[in-house]
């Protein structure tokens, strides 16, 4: 029997040309007083887009304090830092103007100022904020989903420690989605972006429970999307509808719709990827596709039947008959696709090469951040698989 | 280029078996005093399921008076009686246990309830309302998606006048979802229910302007599943999982996912159909097959590619070499479907004859009702062609 399910999605989406100019009025709507203006290096400056952004609120007669320099792989030591000066500052709402990184830095001020004590225990799992400042998001980047998620990913410095934290309080109240805000993105980042949104559905779409057909629909023509668009923009990275239904197509791969009726997906891949990102400081997507035609053959047999609908469904593989090789066929058709935009499937592509200690390390930190020791639902993963499985993507 | 759109779907879904027992709950987080508890007739008594809600309710210490009767083509009359109820009672939240149409007499009561003068001057386009009483559904048919709409259509019994009014202040806090609850629906009210289902994405697909193909690929994928799962249901009406793929499918249908990035659809259909529901009383979805064909050919031509399209991709129609013969092939294909669940493809097989004076009558409220006097943008319709629909459908 599909299991029963939870959908929120209250993120107002103003997607398309030129919607900066209604995020004054997006944060007036909300009756905010005093905004905290987050972002991170000088490229949202330098393209202009913070000055628009500036205009905006000042029309809506907004008042704002300014807080830059989040970095990929967003820092707990500036989440403090905002915390400190939405309290100093008396700010009431936080607008996050970048990609994912910013968003989910953003959200951990959002906590953090909206109630006492340490902010990273949230992140740790020992205690559940009661509030969240109220946010939302000017988007620079099709990747995280961070913009109608849940979720918020932090690394503490110390220890390299990067841990995710999920909460319905932390959904972002709007979100400005302008496609054309993103076709300035190198290459590679476009292209690690669209892996990222693509595991978003996937790390659910792999499960160990019945499905909604019309989720799994509904997710077959989102990765299509996806890889096809992808694919266009690695030739014509101007492409303003191919900017479109890949930023679209990010919002909606981790809000929650791609999930409904399922026992929550596997999320191996992202656990596994998180210490590779805290110890490396990679990009996420490409991290993803480094590890993942490793983790779906430690993994497939466990599910057979589901690799082989995807290998027919996602990846137009025709020769079926044998759901095995079918299964496998689908595994290797994406890596195929991965390597096509130019992205990694082995940890030598993505750049690194840990030696075994450091594969022991990121597979202890992996297990000690797990409820159980485990990660995985498809087929849950022990320390010992998940130093496997590491060594299997050199 | 892909339009600039807005996509807004707060409700929060409880989507499951036995979902009803958090309504007390789902109210009390909206931080409501008292409710007015809206049904239509004694079947949601007889069942068990307003004692439920009402024992629910009762658990989250949450006050209610009631006001059931509500009927198809809910009424203005007991919008008006709902509206008096809710101010000498100092009601604060409006909870709509059945299907559709209680869910719109609620969003009318609640539009009526927050603001001076008649309430349907909103449905007649002579003014807008400022603000709606917050609204919840415990939702008893899979059909007209009003409960994560931003929609309502009530009938003015004098002169049978059927008007809708649309505005996303009356989206409902949230929305029970359990799919048992549909289980004991006539097969007829279950078939007429997908018709609709599948209309409201198809209004939005047959448009005239580019698409998303996400967008697309979803509305595919929701068609595809409807069809599917309404074949099941004639056959075993209590497969929790096919009512569950059917329940799904109508939030989404018209929550306004299917329509992200278009011009907003087509929506003659349902004109159309409003004037025979506004006469003769007929089951909405079954109006709306009834109907369908004889639009279909009236306009494709208007966007052959399209219907082609359609073809293809939902209706499985292999020879689409020609693609006036494919889109033609494909309204046929669906008119076959619409007839193998036994819903009407003409006026005669729904059960009406309407005269010569009588169309002319329906065309002319119709264009009457229209901004304009046009209805669609496949081929916008003007009175005669809507006449001649209607005899086409005869």
């Amino acid at each position: 029997m599909i299991r029963n399910f939870t959908y929120y999605t209250p993120t107002k989406v103003a997607f398309g040309a030129g919607a900066e100019a209604k995020t004054g009025r997006l944060v007036k709507e909300q009756g905010c007083r005093k905004v905290l203006l987050h972002y991170g290096g000088g490229s949202a400056r330098r393209s202009g887009l913070l000055d628009r952004v500036e205009q905006s609120l000042a029309q809506a007669g907004v008042e704002y304090v300014q807080l830059g320099g989040v970095v990929p792989n967003p820092r707990l030591s500036l989440v403090y830092e905002g915390i400190d000066l939405c309290r100093r500052e008396g700010v009431d709402f936080i607008l996050a103007v970048g990609g994912g990184s910013v968003i989910d830095s953003a959200k951990a001020i959002g906590y953090g100022a909206a109630n006492e004590g340490d902010v990273w225990d949230y992140y740790m799992g020992l205690r559940k904020p009661s509030a969240c400042l109220p946010l939302g998001a000017v988007l620079t980047l099709s990747a995280t989903g961070s913009e109608m998620s849940n979720s918020s990913v932090i690394t503490k410095e110390e220890g390299l420690l990067k841990r995710a934290y999920n909460d319905d309080i932390s959904r972002p109240k709007f979100a400005v989605l302008n496609p054309e805000l993103t076709m300035t993105l190198p290459p590679y980042q476009t292209a690690s972006g669209c892996v990222d949104i693509m595991m978003h559905t996937m790390e659910r779409y792999f499960n160990q429970s019945e499905n909604l057909e019309l989720t799994d629909g509904i997710s077959h023509a989102l990765l299509k999307t996806v890889m096809k668009n992808a694919a266009i923009l690695l030739e014509r990275p101007e492409d303003y509808n191919a900017r479109a239904e890949v930023m679209w197509a990010g919002s909606l791969s981790h809000n929650g719709l791609t999930g409904c009726g399922n026992d929550g997906g596997d999320w191996a891949c992202h656990k596994l990827e998180h210490e590779l990102g805290g110890l490396y400081d990679v990009a996420h997507g490409a991290g993803l596709a480094a590890v993942w035609g490793s983790w779906a053959r430690y993994v497939y047999k466990a599910r057979v039947e589901r690799f082989a609908q995807f290998a027919r469904c996602v990846m137009d593989v025709d020769a079926c008959d044998d759901p095995e090789a079918c299964a496998l066929a689908g595994i290797a058709a994406l890596e195929d696709f991965f390597r096509s935009i130019q992205m990694p499937t082995s940890l030598r592509e993505l750049g690194v090469n840990p030696t075994e200690s450091e594969i022991e390390e990121m597979a202890a930190k992996c297990a000690a951040g797990a409820p159980g020791g485990t990660v995985g639902v498809v087929r849950p993963l022990e320390q010992a698989d998940m130093a496997a499985i590491y060594r299997a993507a050199l």
